[in-house]
C-alpha cells in the first residue's frame, strides 16, 4: 500500500470577502495550511477553518506568508532573514492560538506564495524560518518544495519534512520546477498530471520535459482549493488513488 | 510583609518607530504587558522586548488591542463578543510563540485601551475576553480594572485575575475611577499619588474624592513607561515601597 | 417628466478578492460610489473602476469610509471630527487622482457604512465631513441620508446634496428609517419597494409603517450592487420607471 | 548668481508615533518630499505638515512609498509597472487632496526609499511613475536621482524634472553613487560634504572616489531631517551657500 499526503491552502477569506470552497475541498484532502492574517485570512477566518478543519479530521497547517494582502503574499519582499524568522514565528503562534484554544493539535508549518518561492532558493531565508518552526514546536512538520532549500534547512535543524510537489507543473532535468515563462510549465490535461502524481509517489520518479525519468521524493501533493475545477480534480484523484491504491495521508 | 505587583504597557514601538524606555523601565516592574502587533508593536518588537523581560525577570503579558495602529487602540470600536474573543485570541498566541520559542513562559493578558475600557463595563466583551484568555491557557491570569466587569467575567469562568489600580487617578465613592472629564481626576503631585499606592496595598482602601474611605482591591499598579517621568516615578516608588515595607512582586 | 438617480456602491473588491458585478450594475445606474483603499477598494480596483463608469457615462462619486477592511467600514469607531475630515479627504482626493488622470470629472460624495449612518446623526462628524469635500471642491454634491445631520450640514456650508432614500427599507412617521431592529424594518417584496420608490419621486412622500403619509425628499435611490438579486431588482427598476415615465438622473 | 533646490523627506510622523523635526528643518529647505500614508505619514500628519509648508513657503512635493509601514517603504517588493502607477497616482492624489485643500499648490513628486532605488535603475517601473505624475498634472516636477531612469524617464514623458545629488555620498567614474557596500561611500566630514556640493552647484562636476574630475547635474540636494545632525547640517550648508553666493531655491 502506497500513502501520500494531499495538502491545501485553505482559511483565505478576510472580512467580508470570501475565496475558496474550504468546506467541500476539506473532504478530499488528509492536510489544511491555513492562512494566518498577513497575506489572506483574519482571526474570525483562522478560528472558523480551524474548526472545520477539525471536525473534517484534517491536520492542521499554519499558512505564514508576507505583510501583503493587497498583493497576496505573492509579491517578493526583500526581507532578512530575521524578518522572515519573526513574521513566521508570529503567524505559527497566531494560528496555534485558535488551534490550542479548540483542543487540536498542530501539525505542520508551509510559507505561502513569494515566501515560500523565496525560502525555496535562499539558504539563508530557508534556515531562518526552519528556525522559527522548530523554536516555536520541534514536533512540527516543515512543508516545502521537494528538494529546496526549505527541506534541506528543515532536515539540519531536526524537524521532519514533507516535500511537496505538483500534479499539474513539469518538472525540468535537475528535478525543480520549468519556470513558468516555459510554454510546457504547466500540465492542463487532468489524466496527464494525475498519472505524474501517481508515477511519483509510486515510484518516486517523475518525467522531465526532455522526456528523462528522474528521481524526486514525493510525500505531499498540493491540490488547489479554488475553482469548481479544484473540486473536481480532488475528487478525481481519489478515484484514481483507490484504484493504485495509494492511501491519502502522511507517512 | 506587603506585596504588590507593578506593571507597565511595553514593546510599543513599531517598525522605524521607537516609543518608550524599556529597556530602563524594566528594571522597576514586576510585570511587562506587551503589545501584539494590533495597536502597536510589531513581531520585531515583540521578540526584543519578550527577550528583555525574560532577561530581567519580568512577568510576561499579552497586551492586545484594536487593529488601530494609527489610533494606537485608544478609539472605541463597535465590535462583537465574538470578535473581540477572536482578535484577542490571536493576539496571545502570536505573543505566546516569541515567548514559548524562547523558553519562557505566558503569565497574563491585559487588554488595551479603548478594548481595556470597554471590557471594564460591556458584560458580554468582558465574556468573551475571559473565554479567550481561557480558553489559551487557563494558568494565565487576567489584568483588568479594579472592581470591573472584566475582573467579574475571569472570576466566573474560572481565572486567576489581577485587579489593577493607578497611583495617579482619583476615585469615586463607589470605587470607580473619577471620569477624566472631572479637573479632580488627575493626582498629578508625585508624593500624593504614592501615598494613595501605599494606602492601598497596604490598607485595601482608598480615599474618595469626597473624602470617603472606600474598600478597594489592589494587586497591581500600572505604571506609564513612556517619557523621563515615567522613570522618575518608577524610581521614587521603589523607595517609597523599601521604607513601608512592601515588595513588588505578584502575590 | 420625473427625474431621479440611482446610485451603487461600486468598486468593492480588493487585490486577490472581487466583490459585486461592477460591469453589469454599471449599466442600470446613474452615479457609482467607489471605495477609496479604506473599508475595500485599492489602487488597481479604483483604477479600473473609474475607467468603467467614465466608459459607462456614470457619474462618479468617492464612497470614503473607516480605515477598517476586515470590518468592510461597518464598525462603528470613535473618532474626533478632525480625524473624519482628514480620513475623508484623503479618500477623496485618492479617488480623485483616477478620475483626473483618466480625464473624468468627480461629481459626488458619500460617506459608507458606519461613516454613513454616524454622520446622519452626528452633526460635529456631518459637519466636519461637508468641510472636507467643500475645500476638495465646493462644485461636488454631497450624498446623505434623506433628512439627516449630513444634509443639513452639505446645505449649511454651501454644497449641493442629494437626499437619499431607499427602495427596501420602511420608514417612520417622522420620516427616519425603521431601525433593522424592527421586524418591519425591510420590504422584501420587489413590487411593494418599486411602488414605494415611484411614490417617493412623484409625490415626495412615503407611507409610514403606521399608515402615515409623510413627506420624504428623494433625489436618489440606494441600489445594492451585490448578488444576482440586485441586477434583478435594477432591470425591474428600469422598467417600471419607463412606464411611470421617470427617467434616470440627478436633477 | 548660483541656485540650488534643498529638500527634505518629511511628515514622516505616524499615529502616536513622532519622528523627525519638520518644523525646525522646514526654516532650512526650499523643498519639503510629504511622506503620503503608505511607508509612513497618516492623514492628521499630511494635514499638519502641508499647512507647515506653506507656512513656510516651502515647495510642497508628494513622497509616494511602498505600502510597508514596517518596512518603513525600504524593502524592495517586486512589483508590476501598473502597480506602481497605481500606488504612485492614489498617494499623489491623497497628499494632493490636502494641498488643494489649504489653496496650496503641490509642486513635485519625488519617489521614497526602495521605490526610489529600484525606479532609478529600473525602466519601466521609472516610465509608470513618470506617467502617474503626469497623467496627475503635467505641471508637477520629477525628484530622481542625477542620471537614473527616472530622470530619463520624466524627460521622455515631458515632465519638468529635478536631478538630485547627496552631500554625503560619494560618487564613481560613471556618475553612480558608490554602493553602500564600499567603506569609501559615505562622507562622513561635514566640510568635504558640502564642499562637494558647492562644487557640484558651481561646476556641475564631482571628484570621483578615484579622483576624476566627471559631470554631475545638480538640481536639488537632499538633506535629512532627523537627529540633531541634520539640523547642524543644514545650518551650516546655509552659512557656507551664503558665502557661495548660492541662493536656495529650484531654478
Amino acid at each position: 500500500m502506497y500513502k501520500v499526503d494531499l495538502n491545501c491552502d485553505l482559511g483565505e477569506s478576510f472580512g467580508n470577502y470570501t475565496l475558496g470552497n474550504d468546506k467541500e475541498i476539506m473532504r478530499y484532502i488528509s492536510s489544511a495550511n491555513i492562512a494566518c492574517g498577513f497575506h489572506a485570512g483574519d482571526p474570525a477566518t483562522m478560528n472558523k477553518t480551524v474548526k472545520l478543519a477539525i471536525e473534517s479530521g484534517v491536520s492542521i497547517g499554519a499558512h505564514p506568508g508576507f505583510p501583503d494582502l493587497q498583493g497576496f503574499g505573492r509579491r517578493n519582499m526583500s526581507i532578512t532573514p530575521r524578518e522572515a524568522y519573526e513574521m513566521v514565528l508570529y503567524q505559527i503562534g497566531a494560528l496555534g492560538a485558535f488551534v490550542k484554544a479548540q483542543g487540536g493539535t498542530l501539525h505542520h508549518v508551509k510559507p505561502h506564495g513569494a515566501l515560500y518561492n523565496m525560502t525555496a532558493v535562499d539558504e539563508n531565508l530557508a534556515t531562518a524560518i526552519a528556525e522559527a518552526v522548530y523554536h516555536f514546536d520541534p514536533q512540527l512538520i516543515l512543508y516545502g518544495l521537494a528538494g529546496s532549500s526549505l527541506i534541506y534547512a528543515g532536515e539540519k535543524i531536526g524537524l521532519a519534512t514533507a516535500s511537496e510537489v505538483f500534479a499539474d507543473r513539469t518538472y525540468q532535468n535537475d528535478g525543480t520546477l520549468t519556470p513558468r515563462s516555459n510554454p510546457n510549465a504547466l500540465i492542463s490535461n487532468t489524466g496527464t498530471a494525475i498519472s505524474q502524481v501517481v508515477k511519483m509517489v509510486k515510484e518516486q520518479k517523475v518525467t522531465s520535459i526532455d522526456g528523462k525519468n528522474i528521481s524526486i521524493k514525493a510525500d505531499t501533493i498540493c491540490i488547489h482549493g479554488d475553482g469548481a475545477q479544484a473540486l473536481q480534480f480532488a475528487k478525481k484523484i481519489h478515484e484514481v488513488f483507490a484504484i493504485e491504491k495509494i492511501s491519502i495521508a502522511l507517512e
